[in-house]
């Protein structure tokens, strides 16, 4: 590994921005979920701590499950009228809007310094939200491999398994993904299911119909759920900042849909992918089809070397100054 | 369930005490875990989003196991010279700490605005931390039932199954913990595993080394890996704040150890539950052997009515302010 996990960055030695923050709340609650009620589970003992009481175990009884983790940071004063949501993408949690992988400030603290209500979910089944904790409801789940995000996510070319010591040797020329920090970025990533897209985009629902209208800035496959609760309820979607979209839904696509404005933003080095080639044809033909719509190629505007983590590269400001030059006359002021 | 948790308190409307919070930094990091290298699984095909492209899953190569999530707090000014760390109890996040499932800030907040460098983690395999993604590394996880916690807990008597949405006619007469809050509650539990001791330990270790020395607050499971870490390192912790223990680990009975300064917490109806009956005793006697440890029943010292989640009860501003009050003269100022 390129970075040992174990040596963090010392917390406080980042360039804190513009001095200290000032929050009017912060705090945190679940939305959504359905109770579940388990009758057929066989009762056993467990040990629940190494050197506590051995317990009976019952499993038969009540779950919550489906719900999501909602963390919020107000600053003070507020600028905007409306909440910024900040969903993740897959095999992530909210921490990817946090500080980078490199120590420096995420695309949260740069939002909230900008005005921002800032709100940080994890989608439905990953990090503080839990998962459903009855074997096989869900099925297994699975994760990528750090050799596999490394290509997939445009660091660099193919990286040999066992090789992430070794990660920029590989890496493309000009990257600005911090690649010595590629063991800190892996150390984020967590397991995920690939059957609870309904259970997900319904826990995204009830964030929305709870803080919102809002404007959703979302990343990889949290784009994809941001297109379905936008076209679903398209009053409680100001505007849609879509970073690196994994896919556009055909509800995004439908004629008559009440279009919410979206700027889509795509990184460097999709020439030398061929799944992002192919990504970037239906990007551009949403874009054609939705006339509210912009897309925002970075190395088109002179922003070179951005990988799919672009809030994490460390040309990061660069890339929030942009969206926030977009987003900030599309907003509503507070009061 | 007594409350649907897809209708959560509006964000801002708790009472935030003392005004805007002024932090000189926040952030986040991931300390620990270890690279496991996986050659023997069989490559499938995978929908990785709904509308996406199949890819190739191949699930060997590179992960980082047994990391641990830490968020971090940071109030301007500092007020004391060593952090707070707070680690949360078995089948929690360290969302417990954050605001109260009835809405009122939690201890987190509590304690940053009395002037403490405050660090949230989720324990390795928990929340934001990730868990082996790798089937079968770790075994089955377990979760508690509603039913369960509410006895285990405290709360009340036992529940009959499916009666969750009833919880407030079967629990203690004089309860403190926010019993129409119960489902907000049910929703920040997780699913654990039974058999990661070393693994979590070793990542709250790794949490000391890079932060420390600090005070660490642990709640329930979490105070056993905080007497664990105090015994190995006590050079590292400066005090401990035990609430709840669940257990008393042989390490920290042992003679001629250096012992760290502790604050034991209990709440109320101990005697009506015979498993916390006998953990009184454990707690007695460890207490009994360490001059420098001190035991707070918050039910002989005139405060009444706490639930095993003594910071998530309606009386945990209380609770804070004599924690506060033991840990103040034995803390190093800041500067």
């Amino acid at each position: 590994m390129t970075t040992d996990p174990a040596d963090p960055p010392p917390p406080a030695a980042g360039p804190h921005v513009g001095g200290a923050i000032r929050l009017r709340a912060m705090g945190s609650f679940h939305v959504g979920g359905e109770d579940v009620l388990l009758e057929t589970g066989a009762p056993r003992m467990v040990q629940l701590t190494r050197t506590g009481q051995p317990a009976r175990f019952d499993p038969n009884g009540t779950y919550v499950i489906g719900q999501m983790y909602v963390q919020y940071f107000l600053p003070d004063p507020a600028r905007y009228g409306r909440p910024l949501l900040m969903w993740h993408g897959g095999g992530l949690t909210g921490a990817c809007w946090e500080t980078t992988p490199d120590g420096r400030p995420g695309f949260r603290d740069l939002f909230l310094r900008a005005g921002w209500d800032v709100y940080v979910s994890d989608a439905a089944e990953r990090g503080r939200s839990g998962f459903a904790p009855v074997p096989d409801v869900w099925g297994t789940p699975i994760s990528q491999t750090v050799e596999t995000v490394f290509e997939r996510f445009r660091m660099g070319e193919a990286l040999p398994r066992g090789e992430v010591g070794r990660a920029r040797a590989h890496a493309f020329a000009g990257t600005a993904f911090p690649v010595e920090a590629l063991g800190r970025f892996a150390a984020q990533m967590v397991p995920r299911w690939t059957h609870t897209d309904d259970i997900i985009l319904a826990a995204y629902i009830a964030e929305l119909k709870a803080v919102g209208p809002a404007v959703v800035m979302a990343h990889s496959q949290g784009c994809v759920f941001a297109l379905e609760a936008a076209a679903r309820h398209p009053d409680l979607v100001e505007a849609l900042v879509l970073l690196e979209p994994a896919a556009i839904p055909a509800c995004a696509l439908e004629a008559g849909r009440r279009e919410v404005p979206a700027l889509v933003v795509l990184g460097d080095y999709i020439d030398r992918n061929v799944r992002w080639s192919k990504m970037r044809e239906d990007i551009r033909d949403f874009v054609a089809r939705a006339p509210r719509s912009e897309l925002l190629s970075l190395p088109e505007h002179g922003v070179n070397g951005n990988s799919h983590m672009l809030m994490m590269d460390t040309n990061s400001h660069e890339v929030a100054r942009l969206v926030a030059t977009w987003l900030g006359p599309r907003s509503l002021p507070a009061g």
